[in-house]
């Protein structure tokens, strides 16, 4: 490639949209252009990276029996409606109507066109174990597209998909993939974590992240000395012994006028009420929080939780742990209904067993009386604790779990914080930030189940076959790579998956030192060297240089003034070294150079 | 790949709604799958035959120094709309919104896009010349989805864009992309006639179709004894020299009652006012049909067209003709406001400059008086004619063109027939059907002015880039060589886009068979050939080699009973010829046959 033909214009400035490096230098470098929001255009150089990257990618998937397909991008309603998630993806996808009428979406993930594939193709186990995948791209209308290519609405997915017999098969098939992401991510150069996550909207039984750490990543997950990693999501509360309550005094109403916060009860109680051992804190209290759930078909339904009153709701964690329900905020509309909800002094008596007597739908839900109550784990029976009384200006002291209250159920709700103890018992959690560059399902029998893909067994019985689905956000990752492979002059790829391994400059104005640097550059290609020769006749080297430095190719071949003493000098861009050497001993070198970076 | 593990279903049955070859065989050789109406799913084998096609094409652009990039499918809908494209499409492209409301459209092809990117980066006529492509999936709402892959509703194109500074130049481009064309197909083994054909939406001044010839094709197109070659819809009518009108009789009306159609009238004129020297003919006749057209902005305006009686009106020409204008057939409502119109009797005297006096919108559409009138080339000044007499029952004879009637201009519109003269004046046109598996387009400035795309030529001065438009439907010419390669059998790839260079089959029951069947297939792999192996264990000789002719790969490798006598078998799916040789030759013979093909 030549610079002078390149369709390439590097930006001094960065882009007005950029939050984060990736971002900003891969536009600023010319590899990504933005075409409406979350949507981009790969110019020439993006391409190549793109494609070394697929390429990694494919090779590990076949490396393990994956066979590569190719499903379209629209796709028609009926098989979405089969498994629900045409309802459940709600307004995160992307929908439309063909001339005729008839709904179509963007894919987002294919799990229902390679199960109704596969039950299409095959009949038998001894068609199984079989593991297909595709490199294709996906739709999401996100909400809040951001960073580029980390959080984009169209973008290049690799996922891949399971099929096996019985649960013993989908273990192997899943460790496999795990095996190939943790190959592939290795080969990419990329730091990654494996945690625990939720399975969502997706259903199934295990699931795992692999998450790169980064401060500007948009999951948070947790580490613990003993090696457990989790997504905050996904994070199981140690849950403490229950506490013998026996001899407790009787919960007593005290009054505590203004106190509608958790800091000013506290200072209430220990100014109006203190305790003889020790001051009330905000531990010692349990906070009532009441919000809504939007289901997927359309029913709104408010329920209170439960916790300790140091803690604030995480609504991600929230979110998580009620899907396919959408959390918000309670409105003043749907709390207009509900006169035992005293603002500020919300207390269990009103809150589900406790409450009034309740009425249920077909589906389980509430339609008349105390709404649902869901309690943090740590609110073990026998524990005692300072709530509303349900009254304006009062509230309850010694309220005792399991004797003075019940709930109906736990929910992992509660914020998670660095110092939390590990469910692994290895210590306290460390907590960090990550891009979540792939996601690995155990999905089970849902889709299958739901789409009637049974095959014969050993004995002839018709089974519901099991599957995994593993995916790979490739521009993610290709994101992620520039975002731990840069520094304030611009990119610096690794060689695995760099637009050239050698960017030749020619710096200066005489006719031997473009004809030395072109004759470096092809004698490069001819040793199957990829090159990046920048031959424009009338830039300067400071701005070849400066190019040279943002574009980011690993290693740099420059043939300038020392031309005139016999030498030109190979650079790396990583490190900042440098040597000089004769230009016949050029080629070698760089070949050498090459191939220890793509060896290591 | 192991036939064993491989995804691979044949089908005995053809699919029912196949109508064509490619259609039939693709699906029941398991290289596609229907996913939706003119969507298709693509199998292993299937990808890698789309592989193959693509890396010819993306070779040729490069070698006439293309540059490869990747624009989204989902676009926004302002870029389309500047160059009033979101309006002329109408019901032919997928549209959506997104979850804030904004417009968008699934995208049938990118010239606005590449418009806006150059626009963006580049600016002075040094950047130039410029050609950049892309490999692409691409939308069209199509009306009538059929044969498969040859009329799909996603699909993937090969769409290039060249940017020059002035029309020498996109002349150059345009021969590049014309030479690659050329060298694309000829690789392909794709039999391929380049005929002129019509812009279209796409504007412009020059534009060729590279039609492969096929009786199933959708496309008409002519040929001449001299090379001339064009769609039907670009066909010129050669005009014949005026005609000395001096001295023929007046006109003069005539009663022909019950004479509606050609036929009556031309049966009705020799009973009732027989000519002296010959019959009156069909040809004699001047026909005039009332259509109504509606433009882009919604308006509908009726159009009378006169043509010789002897020919009917093709919609597709003057589709064609009028774009981007849609022609519909005129309405009992259309005609309702417009007495002077007597159905089977209507005549120039109310048609065009003709009849009533008119006025015109500020589009220069006629909004009241007689409608447009258009007139068939072969209507030249001089002629005389039979045509209504705008009376029931009655026609006028010997209407001149030119002393009795004028029109508003002439119009491609007539049907084309085999014999016709050709404009190159080199004998009869010949009449034969392809399909379209690439089109280029001399853009012009169309583009580059709706979107301000200038550059600053040598002279500082600000000038618009003119632009060329090339495109391969991909997915379309895999199409085309199935239907060019195939017998009663199933399918025939030639060795350059086949799945696998050679099939090996296992055929037989003894150990030693399989073990000399996987021995080969492995030493072939390590030659670098590429193998698709039958290790199927308990699947008859007949349907493996069934199997065999269906998939096409172009050679086989029997190993069977001949092992007993130390032989194996080389089958060459096109010819049928076999040979048989020792195992340890076959290597190195499937090798040179390999190498006779893809240089060949």
């Amino acid at each position: 490639m030549k610079m002078s033909s390149l369709f390439l214009r590097t930006l001094r400035e960065d882009p007005a949209d950029a939050e984060v490096a990736s971002h900003r230098l891969l536009v600023r470098a010319g590899y990504i252009r933005r075409a409406a929001p979350g949507i981009y255009s790969w110019l020439p150089l993006g391409l190549r990276v793109l494609a070394k990257v697929e390429q990694i990618v494919r090779e590990e998937m076949d490396a393990v029996g994956g066979q590569e397909v190719h499903f379209p991008a629209l796709l028609p309603k009926e098989p979405y409606e089969a498994t629900g998630r045409w309802v459940e993806y709600g307004p995160n996808i992307f929908r439309l109507q063909d001339r005729k009428g008839a709904d179509y979406l963007l894919a987002p993930t294919h799990e229902e066109m390679f199960t109704l594939l596969v039950k299409d193709l095959y009949s038998s186990y001894k068609d199984l174990p079989l593991t297909l995948y595709q490199i294709q791209t996906k739709y999401r209308d996100e909400a809040r597209p951001r960073a580029g290519l980390i959080r984009g609405r169209e973008f290049i997915m690799k996922d891949a998909y399971s099929f096996d017999a019985d649960d013993a098969g989908l273990e192997r098939s899943y460790e496999l993939q795990r095996g190939a992401y943790q190959r592939i991510f290795d080969r990419l150069g990329l730091e990654h974590v494996i945690v625990r996550a939720m399975s969502g909207a997706m259903g199934g039984s295990r699931s795992e992240e692999f998450l790169h750490p980064t401060p500007i990543g948009e999951d948070t997950f947790v580490r613990s000395p003993g090696g457990y990693a989790a997504n905050v999501e996904a994070v199981t509360t140690p849950v403490p012994e229950p506490v013998d309550a026996t001899g407790l005094p009787a919960a007593e109403v005290l009054p505590t006028p203004d106190s509608t916060t958790i800091d000013t009860l506290v200072a209430r109680a220990n100014e109006l009420h203190p305790r003889a051992d020790r001051p009330w804190g905000p531990a010692d209290t349990l906070k009532n929080v009441v919000v809504a759930l939007v289901h997927p078909d359309g029913a709104r339904e408010l329920v209170a939780i439960g916790l300790p009153g140091d803690r604030e709701v995480d609504l991600k964690r929230l979110q998580a742990a009620v899907e396919p329900a959408q959390v918000e905020q309670a409105t003043d509309e749907d709390l207009r209904g509900r006169p035992e909800l005293v603002k500020g002094y919300i207390g269990p008596a009103v809150l589900g067993p406790n409450g009034a007597a309740r009425t249920h739908d077909d589906a389980g839900r509430v339609t008349a009386g105390a709404m649902r109550y869901l309690l943090d784990p740590r609110v073990v029976p026998g524990t005692s604790w300072v709530t509303g009384a349900d009254a304006d200006g009062m509230h309850v002291f010694g309220l005792v779990a399991g004797r003075d209250f019940t709930a109906d159920g736990t929910v992992e709700a509660a914020e998670v914080r660095a110092g939390d103890p590990s469910p692994d018992g290895s210590g306290p959690l460390e907590l960090a930030r990550g891009i979540e560059i792939g996601h690995i399902f155990a999905l089970g029998r849902k889709y299958a189940e739901a789409l009637d893909l049974k095959i014969l067994d050993a004995n002839g019985k018709a089974v519901v076959v099991t599957m995994g689905s593993y995916g790979i956000g490739i521009t993610r990752a290709l994101a992620a790579l520039a975002e731990a492979n840069n520094d304030d002059k611009g990119l610096v790829w690794p060689m695995q998956v760099a637009p050239a391994h050698v960017h030749v400059l020619a710096t200066g104005k005489g006719e031997e030192i473009f004809a030395t640097a072109e004759r470096i550059a092809r004698e490069l290609e001819a040793a199957g060297v990829e090159v990046l020769y920048d031959d424009r006749p009338k830039v300067s080297a400071g701005v070849k240089f400066a190019d040279a430095e943002l574009l980011g190719v690993p290693l740099s071949v420059v043939v300038g003034r020392g031309l005139a003493e016999g030498v030109v000098e190979v650079r790396r861009r990583a490190s900042g070294d440098r040597e000089e050497l004769a230009p016949e001993l050029v080629v070698a070198r760089v070949r050498e150079l090459v191939d220890a970076a793509l060896e290591g």
